[in-house]
């Protein structure tokens, strides 16, 4: 197969999967987006292995698990030792750099304890989760009374304050933040300032400053092979969007929420709680979706035009044929939907991204522009990308648990595919588990998909069912329903098979065991022998004969 | 609690639980080890991890279970980072030493992408799973055609040719071989030489010599407090033992072998194909247990020995009453019950050992020469050593997977223990697998057992199920039988609990958890909110006020 020369690898944070035009929005429309999908493969049963952004991209980078990797959250550092896309593609070959979030948090104590220097090559390495950054940024640079969110200080800060932006913190202060009719600031914190225009130029905002630094660094990598993993902050919140993006979109323009008052009567007892939620109270009240979601999907907007710069500018450096390009998510956004806010459980709304791959060699003509409806996770890019690089992911099956994808972008379909989707929630730091009384070690929540329904599993709880062929909405809980019982053994029998599989098995590939079956002889353990006579001579040369004394 | 000074846990290997007296043995008199359990606790329901040294041993040492570390068989590296008791007891002041054998195998790949020198001292303790090597002696020096078994080279070789004993490997031309009435070697890898006296000196087998360097060991560390890990190689095959311990015993002294001519009929698939291994062909010939068992007790009978000469050792230096002294191992050994050689399998013979603790300090003197039934794990001893040196197992609750047995031997049982005990086994590399075209991912094996049932789990096979009350041989298995099915699905759910487990969260403790709720506003993240007024000023500090600009 034809390697590619080159990976871009797109990540949107907490872009839906339905607010693209290509995915079927009305109204906000996607041109570059939608071309990339146009001469790729568009997948629309993308689902991410945690709809939180840290856990989500953890399992993305290291193609295992959430339960695998043991990352489960924000801000819950990334195992020194666990591999990532950097490792397996570096050695092909390839600069692998960062620009924008990963949300990854080194595991200080175990590199000390191994006693890796963080500022060496290595220590960054470890610490970055594999990728060289070119520039780090998780988009989150917020102080409270207890200190800053993320102790680094962000570069962006510097180019504003160049740019005459002033301040210590000119993220929030321009970038985050309008102002009031009073002149007074207008954070971006509080969302019913999302409509005010921020207070940056339109050209001074993360998207395309980090598109800019992206271009940066493919210009310096010359004729390098490289993965860029260009990794944007928006549409996250803070919800507030430079001019003209700020006011590009109005109420007519929206999609409508899907909640019904049927799903507060005796919701599962998890999804209660989370429904109590500050965010998701505010999401539940109709004037905050007027506000928000129209500059949610300015951000969008704004980002699709970014992308469009980026191919153009790709384009003119002859790569558009010799770079393999991926867009999608870290995570959805309910925007009030299941009146719910952010992301956390696992409606669609959450735990659906995005997923479109444009793979530049001629083994995917075939496919340009088509639709794949298969079950496909984040943790099948990584062995996508090994693969597409002109390695072989399959010698990693001990530690990647996703499946390469190329067979499907160069409709050479695999005679068998997965049959269910996982997904995990780690809820040990929520609100809604101190409700609940749940202590931090029960507090995980399971998805189990399939093609027509979806289970989510809380131990100690009832399960969560949908219909996914005749509810697509997911309004209708049929967990407690006894019609449906079965359909709920099956999907947890198969998240029972999941959760047994050797995941830690890590050190030793599966060739190397099949290969390995019955060798130890050979290096003279000879088990249950009883006489001499039994096994071949061959195997005591090491005993006998010349060994006299 | 008081704190013990010193640690000395002493591991036998495939030492069966009912070869002691103080265990039940009629006519194996083991009086040292059971005057330990006289001043101790003995436990009656210890089971290992795994039947199987490595990942047994790997569990003992990290207090994980084989699915958490991976290292799930012999000679599969344990991942660099798994903290073991060595990194846990060494910042409590502990030196922490090992003598004999580990059968750890290091993740060199993972060292070297980390940058970690194997030489250095860190390179050397993850390379030993967290012990210092005073002598490491896995008691495996096998050579066949295609090499040595173990590349290192062993300082008992080097002891025994300084002895006399001649050779390259005077390992098996001495300890482990005996002379055939022509003059030439019987090695004793082929069983029917068991019987034959070894060609050493008592004293220059390897258990004194290993007792020898243990109290070498304990000598040179003088005042400082230690752990040390004595790990004998015996009664592990090869089954062969210096005068006089070689006839020491006769068949009049075995007790009878458990087996059944109905276990043979419609057996359990994996346990059919275990049967079929050539070790378990050869135990089930009634000639090989008569010229083995004996054999066995006398090296068991040799180790008894041994202990009683450290104890009076210990008692010299004045350290009885300083040292927490355990005694257990690492598995059991068929010996041709069930038809089966060797361990592997869930049986009693296999899976269950002795485990007596001596407890030095006051606290404990209500227990002493007691007996525990509760369910133990191998795993349980690494929180109980932090805690018995004065730390506080319950904060590495992220990572410790064991429960600290101090208020067993302290008289202070707690309200609850764990209601079923895990084990696990790794068959992928055996003729066993492959005979079922089992593939390597899933070749694993369960054990559930609480006090009443023991359930194998063979994911692709029907369960394995034994009622331990009404059945204590285990001779019936229940599997197949539709009144029993009830037990099977509770155990299977047991089972399905630990699964979903999250055992690889361990860069972030349960406390730190607990704490964590609610505390991301306190550093500027403030989801959710509509209006300044929502929440308390305080959040806003750093955004409002002063700030403005």
């Amino acid at each position: 197969m034809t390697a590619v020369k080159n990976i871009l690898f797109i990540m949107c944070d907490q872009l839906r999967w339905d607010y693209l035009s290509c995915y079927g929005h009305p109204s906000l429309h996607t041109p570059n987006i939608d071309a990339l999908a146009a001469r790729g493969v568009r997948f629309t049963r993308s689902y991410v292995q945690s709809p939180i952004c840290g856990a989500s991209r953890m399992s993305t980078y290291t193609g295992r698990y959430v339960q695998s990797h043991g990352a489960s959250w924000n801000g819950f550092p990334l195992k020194a030792g666990e591999m990532t896309m950097g490792d397996y593609l570096r050695p092909l070959g390839l600069r692998t750099a960062l620009v924008g979030k990963t949300h990854m948090e080194p595991d200080a104590e175990t590199m000390q304890r191994l006693g890796i220097d963080p500022q060496s090559i290595i220590g960054v390495r470890v610490s970055e989760c594999g990728f060289d950054p070119y520039e780090r940024d998780d988009g989150l640079w917020a102080i409270g009374p207890d200190g800053r969110y993320d102790p680094r200080l962000p570069r962006y800060n510097e180019y504003l304050n160049q740019k005459g932006y002033g301040g210590d913190n000119p993220w929030h202060d321009y970038a985050n933040s309008g102002l009031n009719d009073d002149g007074s600031l207008a954070s971006g914190w509080a969302m019913r300032h999302a409509g005010k225009p921020a207070r940056v130029e339109e050209n001074d905002s993360e998207t395309p400053y980090m598109t800019r630094r992206a271009m940066d660094f493919i210009s310096e990598a010359g004729a390098d092979p490289w993965c860029l993993h260009l990794s944007f902050i928006k549409p996250h919140w803070p919800y507030i969007a430079p001019a003209p993006y700020h006011d590009m979109y109005g109420i007519k323009d929206m999609i409508p929420v899907v909640r019904s008052e049927d799903e507060r009567k005796d919701p599962h007892p998890v999804f209660r709680e989370f429904m109590q939620h500050r965010v998701s109270l505010t999401f539940s009240r109709p004037e905050v979706r007027d506000e928000i979601v129209p500059v949610y999907m300015g951000l969008i907007k704004q980002i699709d035009d970014q992308i469009g710069e980026l191919f153009r500018f790709l384009d003119r450096k002859g790569l558009m044929d010799k770079t393999m390009i991926v867009l999608t998510s870290d995570h959805g956004d309910y925007l009030g939907d299941h009146w719910m806010g952010e992301k956390d459980l696992f409606h669609d709304a959450s735990v659906r991204v995005p997923l479109i791959i444009y793979d530049p060699s001629r083994e995917a003509d075939a496919a340009r522009g088509t639709v794949c409806d298969e079950l496909v996770e984040a943790i099948d890019l990584a062995p996508t990308f090994i693969d597409a690089a002109g390695g072989d992911a399959g010698n990693e099956s001990h530690r990647l648990e996703g499946r390469s994808l190329l067979p499907l972008l160069r409709a050479a379909a695999p005679e068998q595919w997965r049959d269910v989707s996982i997904s995990e929630y780690d809820y040990s730091l929520s609100q809604a588990a101190q409700r609940l009384g749940v202590a931090p070690r029960d507090a995980h929540l399971f998805m189990v998909a399939d093609k027509h329904w979806k289970l989510m599993h809380a131990p100690g709880f009832r399960p969560m069912l949908f219909d996914l062929l005749n509810d697509p909405q997911e309004l209708h809980d049929l967990g407690t329903d006894p019609a449906f019982e079965s359909q709920c053994q099956r999907l947890m029998a198969a998240l029972h098979r999941w959760a047994l599989r050797p995941s830690q098995r890590t050190t030793i590939s599966d060739a190397a065991l099949q290969a390995g079956r019955g060798k130890s002889m050979r290096r003279g353990i000879l088990i249950g022998v009883w006489d001499e006579s039994d096994i071949p001579a061959e195997l005591w040369t090491a005993y006998r004969g010349e060994r006299e004394s």
